[in-house]
């Protein structure tokens, strides 16, 4: 596989194997890059553009069978296994990503939930004992966990992500409305639905 | 102002703006593109050619005032007002969304909160009494609502962007893990973590 394939392509094929998974769900077997690309928004030339990077999938006329290609999807994506994620931050938002079911069967499982209030340590959430910070590098060194999902507070959360970085965490989902600083080989995806609404609000007349 | 601006020029104002604000918040009150691009991880280049497409905000050598730069970035994405937002879905993550305090002063507000569940109607989640979805047309015309954030179960979500749409909805920030028809005016941006953790799988070794 070459090592050249551009971001935007990779951030394009979780948002294919989802639309794939839903329409299996529903019962297809079989689709096309034209009844993808409907359902997406994506124009269907995007679609076998963005799929012909990893060999194309599908044959000229009989579109795509719908199972081989999310197999193939989650092979490349590295989600034909269950990654184990360390969770920091017990308030409201990691409270609902501790109970947040849509994980299952898409590659990734909570392993464990961290928090720095003595209020918190020790109690429940979902079906987590939640244990503090002190015991992050060593939890997640003995469990080989590589991701973390930080839910902290903006202020707090550069110095937790140097804490994950340094008991080998390689990728980083923060909700924290931060930008991080880490080192080039680190991962970093960022959800702060602030940004997201705001780059709405520039088109509403 | 051009009508023809990238998209993704429009999605990095927002990463801008909270830099920014975050440096005000620290005491600065000038700064570089250099010294926001280091913060960033995105060239100054880019930044100077991004904010260039608006006029520039800074003058050669002496770098942007951050207030000035501040105040125009909101005026661009309009976020120097506050939008009333409706939240529809108040289970863990549409709680979680209607106890964050992240709003503030970022140019929008929770107005309202709906759900279908009887067992959650007429109670109180954070600020808000949830009601019945059955009044959201009605609460969003009376309040000339634009926007909402929709927390519902993937199989109600697509039923329920159609009577925000028709309600007069014009942005919606969809939680759940699946993509909305709608029409061509309306905006929508998605928030689903797995598909933010696959994107990072691709790249773990």
């Amino acid at each position: 596989m070459p090592p050249t394939i551009p971001d935007i392509v990779i951030s394009r094929l979780p948002i294919y194997l989802r639309a794939l998974t839903r329409l299996a769900q529903d019962g297809h077997t079989v689709t096309s890059s034209h009844e993808l690309g409907q359902r997406l928004g994506i124009s269907s030339a995007q679609i076998r553009k963005d799929l012909s990077h990893f060999g194309g999938f599908g044959k000229q006329g009989t579109g795509y069978q719908i199972p081989y290609l999310i197999d193939q999807l989650k092979q490349v994506l590295k989600v034909n296994r269950e990654w184990e994620v360390a969770l920091v931050g017990a308030g409201d938002l990691g409270s609902a990503l501790a109970h947040y079911r849509g994980f299952v069967n898409r590659g990734f499982r909570i392993a464990c939930v961290f928090d720095n209030s003595p209020q918190k340590i020790g109690n429940r959430v979902g079906d987590f004992v939640i244990e503090p910070v002190e015991r992050l590098a060593e939890v997640i060194r003995e469990h080989d966990i590589k991701i973390a999902m930080l839910a902290v507070p903006a202020e707090h959360a550069q110095a937790v992500a140097e804490q994950l970085i340094a008991a080998g965490i390689h990728g980083i989902l923060n909700y924290a409305p931060i930008n991080l600083n880490v080192p080039d080989h680190i991962r970093v995806q960022y959800i702060d639905p602030v940004v997201q609404l705001q780059r709405m609000t520039y088109y509403i007349p």
